[in-house]
C-alpha cells in the first residue's frame, strides 16, 4: 500500500525543488513508496507524482501489483506505443523531475514532445528521505549486519590452505541462505594474497596458500535491506612489517572517522579526517576511493562520504565507513563497517573484531 | 583490443543516422568494442565514438583497462566534475547520439549545457551490429546452449516429490558450474504447479506434490554469451485434458514459428504466426507477452518477435521462440528455443525433446 508518510516527505521537498510533476522510475523507490517491487528489465515503469492528487503507477501487463485505492494504475501492453502513453497519464507542466537513472530512450521522447518547460533531476527529492531510516527500516538493517558479522564467523573456519575464492563464495552464499538471509547485496568479493591489491576483485579459481592475506567484502539482503562489511585476514603466518603498518593506518582511519559520527557533520570532514590518517602515513595514493557510501534497498544509494560532500550527516543515515589501501608492492587492506547515524551519535552496526588477526 | 571491424559497422550505420559522435554507455556494447567490460555501478562510464579520429573510453580510476594504441582513454576520480569531463572530452557537435539506457544523470547535464543541437537516441547504430552474430560468437552462443540442454537434462533427475524450487534452482547453478559455464543469463524460473502461470515467478520454498506441472525457464553464460530456454514438464500423473490441449497449442505454435525462419522475414509476421495459432485454439488472450527477445552478452539484447516489430531476419541473427499460454483456470505452459537465422533457414539451438512428459 502506498506509504502516505513517505510521499508527504517527498511532496516536500518537490516543493522545495519547485517540481510539479516527478516521475520516479528506480525500481526500488518505487517500492519504497507504495509496497510493489518490480523489476521491469527494458520495459518502462514508473510511479508519476503530481504536486496534488493521486499518484499514477504506469507498469506492464506482465507484472503485477494489487489494487490500491491510494494509487491509480495505467496498465499498457507490449504492442502499445510509449509516446501515445506518456500522453495519457502526464499533463504537460512547467518543471519536471525525473529520476537520475531514468533511460534515455524514455526521456528523449519527453523532450522531443514538450512535456515540460524544464526537465530536471528529481531523484533528490526521493533519495534525501530515503537517505533518513525509519525505526522499522533500521530494525530490519541491524538484522541483516547481524546476519553478516555472523555469517562471516562462521565462514572463518572455511579459511585453509587449498580452498579457491569461488568455493568461500559459494559456501558463504549457504551460510548466508541457512541464517535467514534471501540473497547477496552484491557479488561477494574475495581475494587471496596480491588480488586485494584490486579493491574489485572478482573470486576466481586461486586457491590460498600458506603466507596469503585473505580481503572478505561482503553482504546480505534481509527483508528487502542490505548489508555490507570488509574484513581483512592474513593466514598462516604473520604479514610483512609494511603491510602490518597498513594494516594499522587503515584500521586507525576507520576507528577515529567512526569515532567522529554525530549528526550534523559534513560528510567530506569524515573522508577528510580518514584521508588525513592515511596521508600523514605516506600511504595517500594508494587510497583510492572515497571513505564510504550511503545503503538500504541497494547496496549503493544516493549519498556518499566523499571529498566533494558537503552535506551534514543525519538522525537516520546508514553509510559505509571503509578506508583503503592498495599498495602493488605490500598487499591491499579494507577494513569496512555500517554505521547509524543516531539523535546524539553514532551506532556501528558490525561487531566482528577488527584487529590484525592470523588464521 | 578496439575491434575495428565492428567499429567499421558502428561508424558506417552513424553516417546513415547522421550522427557527429555517438556516446556509448552499455558496459556490454562497450565490451563488444574493446574488449573492456566495466560495471560501473552508479560511476560514469562511456565510450565516445567520433565520426573520425580515435574513440575515447572515459573511466573512473577505480576501474582498470589495458593501454590499447587504437583507442585512447581519459580516467577520473571521484572528485572530478562530471561536466567539466564533459567538456574535456566532447566536441560540441551538431547531432549527438546516446544509448538508450544513459542514464538522466549524465544526459541532463548534456542538454542543459547544449553540447549538441540535437540528442537523439543513437543505439539503433551499437544494437544493429550486435544483432547479427560473427561466427566466433555463433560458436560461443551454441556451446552455451548445449551446456544449457545438457544441465536442464542432469536437472530432471533431481525432479521428485519433496523438492523446492529453490533447491532445484541451486542445484542447477551448481550443474551449470560443473559443466563449464561462468554463471547464470538471468534468476532462473522454476514454477511448481499454479506458479506456472505467473511467466516470471521467482523460485521460493514450495514443494513439489504428485500432479504438479512444473515450468523451468532457465539459461547460463559462457565466456560472456547467453543461452535461454524453457520446458514445461508434468510430475507425477498425466496433466488434465485442458492441459494437454493448452501444451499441444504452444508446441504448434513454437514449432510453427520455427519452421517458417529464413532471412527477411518481418518479425511481425513470426509472432503473428504464432500468435494466429493459440488465438485460432480459443487461448489468445492467455498468451500475454511478445514471442521473443533477441540474446547475445545479454540475455535480453535490442531486437524483438512482436506485432510492432517490422524488422527482417538476418542472417547471424539469435533469437528466443518462445509462445506461452497462462490460464488461471488450468495452468501455464511456456516452449523456448534459441534460434540462429542462417544464411538459407534456420537452425535451432536447443535439442532437448519438447513433446510432452511425465516424470
Amino acid at each position: 500500500m502506498l506509504n502516505q508518510k513517505r510521499l508527504e516527505r517527498i511532496r516536500s521537498r518537490m516543493r522545495e525543488m519547485n517540481l510539479d510533476t516527478l516521475i520516479v522510475t528506480d525500481p526500488d523507490s518505487i517500492a519504497y513508496l507504495c509496497e510493489v517491487l518490480i523489476h521491469p528489465g527494458e520495459r518502462f515503469l514508473g510511479l508519476l507524482i503530481p504536486a496534488r492528487g493521486k499518484p499514477v503507477l504506469v507498469r506492464n501487463a506482465l507484472f503485477s501489483a494489487p489494487p490500491d485505492p491510494a494509487l491509480e494504475q495505467v496498465v499498457y501492453t507490449d504492442t502499445d506505443s510509449y509516446a501515445e502513453l506518456m500522453h495519457q497519464v502526464l499533463q504537460p507542466c512547467r518543471r519536471l523531475g525525473v529520476d537520475k537513472t531514468m533511460a534515455a530512450s524514455f526521456l528523449l521522447p519527453l523532450l522531443t514532445d514538450h512535456f515540460a518547460e524544464e526537465i530536471v533531476n528529481g531523484s533528490p527529492a526521493v533519495d534525501q528521505t530515503r537517505a533518513c531510516k525509519s525505526k522499522e527500516e533500521i530494525l530490519l538493517m541491524k538484522k541483516a549486519s547481524e546476519i553478516n558479522d555472523q555469517s562471516l564467523a562462521e565462514l572463518k573456519t572455511y579459511i585453509r590452505a587449498g580452498v579457491s575464492e569461488k568455493q568461500l563464495a559459494d559456501q558463504l552464499a549457504a551460510i548466508y541462505r541457512k541464517n535467514g538471509a534471501e540473497g547477496l547485496s552484491f557479488p561477494s568479493i574475495i581475494s587471496f594474497g596480491m588480488h586485494a591489491v584490486d579493491p574489485h576483485h572478482m573470486p576466481d579459481d586461486t586457491v590460498l596458500q600458506n603466507g596469503d592475506e585473505v580481503l572478505i567484502d561482503v553482504g546480505c539482503i534481509y527483508q528487502g535491506y542490505c548489508s555490507d562489511m570488509t574484513r581483512t585476514y592474513f593466514y598462516g603466518t604473520s604479514p610483512s612489517e609494511k603491510l602490518q603498518e597498513i594494516y594499522a593506518l587503515v584500521l586507525q582511519a576507520n576507528q577515529e572517522a567512526e569515532a567522529m559520527l554525530k549528526p550534523g557533520i559534513p560528510l567530506c570532514e569524515v573522508d577528510g579526517r580518514a584521508r588525513q590518517i592515511i596521508t600523514d602515513g605516506g600511504y595517500g595514493p594508494y587510497f583510492t576511493h572515497r571513505l564510504g557510501h550511503f545503503i538500504g534497498r541497494q547496496d549503493h544509494e544516493f549519498g556518499d562520504v566523499s571529498g566533494t560532500n558537503r552535506q551534514l550527516t543525519q538522525p537516520g543515515n546508514i553509510f559505509s565507513i571503509e578506508p583503503g589501501i592498495y599498495d602493488p608492492s605490500a598487499g591491499g587492506v579494507r577494513i569496512e563497517d555500517l554505521v547509524l547515524i543516531t539523535e546524539d551519535g553514532c551506532e556501528v552496526l558490525n561487531h566482528l573484531p577488527k584487529d590484525l588477526e592470523v588464521l
